[in-house]
């Protein structure tokens, strides 16, 4: 039997949405699907979509003609594109995926964190010049990490920092109260939490609340020896503020994957400041086995009339 | 009271000689240092020393000399100079530090395997170029790490590993039966061990057994998808087999930190080699602080006639 329902399937790399086709229709070959590859396509069916699948690069604009919408599945984890609309009724799930983002971004954080106790971008300048430059590796032990935000990334990411040997604080609004956070610092506390922290590592969603939230006088709180690691969003961060800080080496360098503007621009100072590491937004890469994965069971869910999971509290942002 | 045990320090940096001529004092006023900077030194005041604390640096041929040695504390993991020396008694005690470079090493191979997975060197060079290239980072989760020798180095490294999500097996002589490794394969079963592998980690000790132990034949088994990482001895490796290898890729990359000859000579291929990192013996650095402890603390148990802690099994040869 063929599901009754359509499903809008926009990505804005064309080859990710025959990937996700194929694997949406290996699953269930039942499946209504509209595969969108440019907003012309996105523009020409929306009407008719009851369920959108896309991540923060869906063009929302659209979204006011979309008559039959019921639910969108989001393909990230950040939903703040979805939030800013204001065309989407209130009787429209939005669910983003849970439990497949912590593990890779985990890998990430330590990765770089380890990378700045090995000196590892010294290292490989030092290979290059045929130099043998022994120094003493700052070991990450007893190192404070302060996660800010402990939802499902945040998590992840405190827990395996834990297991690594590092001691991880918490900033977050609700208590959460995690065994292996030593201290969890609420709203009012962000100054201190930022006094001791020796990584600060940003897994925040992006809502009005937390937009700019890290500006002159936070950063200015922090350690001179501490790191600012972001893999939420950019403007979590006053950017204009961390180019100060760095500059000024009021902290010790940054982590950045993301940015206030992606691509980040050619002509950006960030590029050649020394102690700043750029990746290009891949700490949590979205593949499409895992996410399909996610949609596959929520779809079941949706049709039997049960919970979803990963549902947004609009009223929250995220 | 004076201790009448005389205690010969050497180490090839004359600074470290001072700091732990400080740290040494600090603890016990009463303690009778000899502190030598160099071979004439050591020549000179070899003869009167009860003990000998040193690293793999010492010139063990001035040991025929040291007519009243009982005892020589180790600053590195590797004993392989003292074991090599035919001149040292059998009464007398040779004993290496533990569980102070197991932390250090975990900490860089699982830096190093991230620095992989996440592809640290494109991304530093992408930056230097202001080249934005998302790339589909690889998880580390569910690889194979193989690590070689499961003493308290090895052990130690294979349960980080374990911890961070990555399949651990070992290879050991002497089953272990550790709860954190898949499986351990014995001495007999090195290339079925090497086959499956994603990273092969050394943490062997240099013995008669051991050296030379991958050559052309243990590489030719490994994936071609697979790394070596060598934090142990050079030697273990041999080199001509490993240049060959890298350059033919049969294997993927290794990231090494101990050479047959170091400081690595400046002509030497591994230096411009694409897939080969080069760390200058850094992996566990013996810091004065943790090894003085360890000193006194051996020293404590010996002036009391009980066991010293990390006695070298001359028989095995480490």
């Amino acid at each position: 039997m063929r599901s009754t329902l359509k499903v809008l399937i926009y990505y804005h790399i064309p080859e990710y949405v025959d990937r996700y086709e194929n694997l949406l229709k290996t699953a269930r070959e039942d499946i209504y699907l509209i595969t969108s590859k440019n907003e012309k396509q996105i523009d020409q069916f929306i009407e008719i979509a009851d369920i959108i699948f896309s991540g923060s690069s869906f063009p929302v604009e659209y979204l006011s003609k979309a008559k039959n919408l019921k639910w969108i599945q989001s393909m990230s984890a950040g939903v703040e594109n979805f939030m800013r609309s204001k065309v989407i009724p209130a009787h429209v799930l939005i669910t983003k995926p849970k439990g497949i983002f912590g593990p890779h971004m985990a890998e990430y954080v330590i990765g770089y964190i380890l990378a700045l106790s090995q000196k590892m971008k010294r290292v490989f300048e030092n290979q290059k010049k045929r130099v043998w430059d022994p120094f003493i590796v700052e070991t990450i032990h007893n190192k404070v990490a302060g996660v800010m935000g402990l939802g499902s990334v945040g998590t992840h990411v405190a827990y395996k920092l834990h297991l690594m040997g590092v001691e991880v604080i918490g900033y977050e609004e609700r208590e959460r109260n995690l065994p292996f956070i030593k201290h969890e610092y609420s709203k009012l506390e962000l100054n201190e939490f930022l006094e001791i922290a020796d990584y600060v590592i940003i897994t925040l969603p992006l809502t009005e609340n937390t937009v700019g939230l890290l500006g002159e006088r936070q950063l200015a709180s922090m350690k001179k020896s501490a790191y600012l690691i972001n893999v939420s969003r950019g403007p979590l961060v006053q950017e204009e503020a961390l180019i100060y800080a760095l500059k000024k080496h009021q902290i010790a360098g940054a982590v950045l994957d993301v940015f206030d503007k992606e691509p980040l621009p050619k002509e950006h100072p960030f590029w050649e400041m020394e102690n700043v590491i750029i990746t290009p937004h891949i700490s949590a890469p979205s593949l499409p086995e895992d996410l399909a994965k996610i949609f596959l069971e929520n779809l079941k869910r949706f049709e039997e009339g049960k919970d979803l999971i990963g549902v947004v509290d609009r009223a929250r942002g995220y």
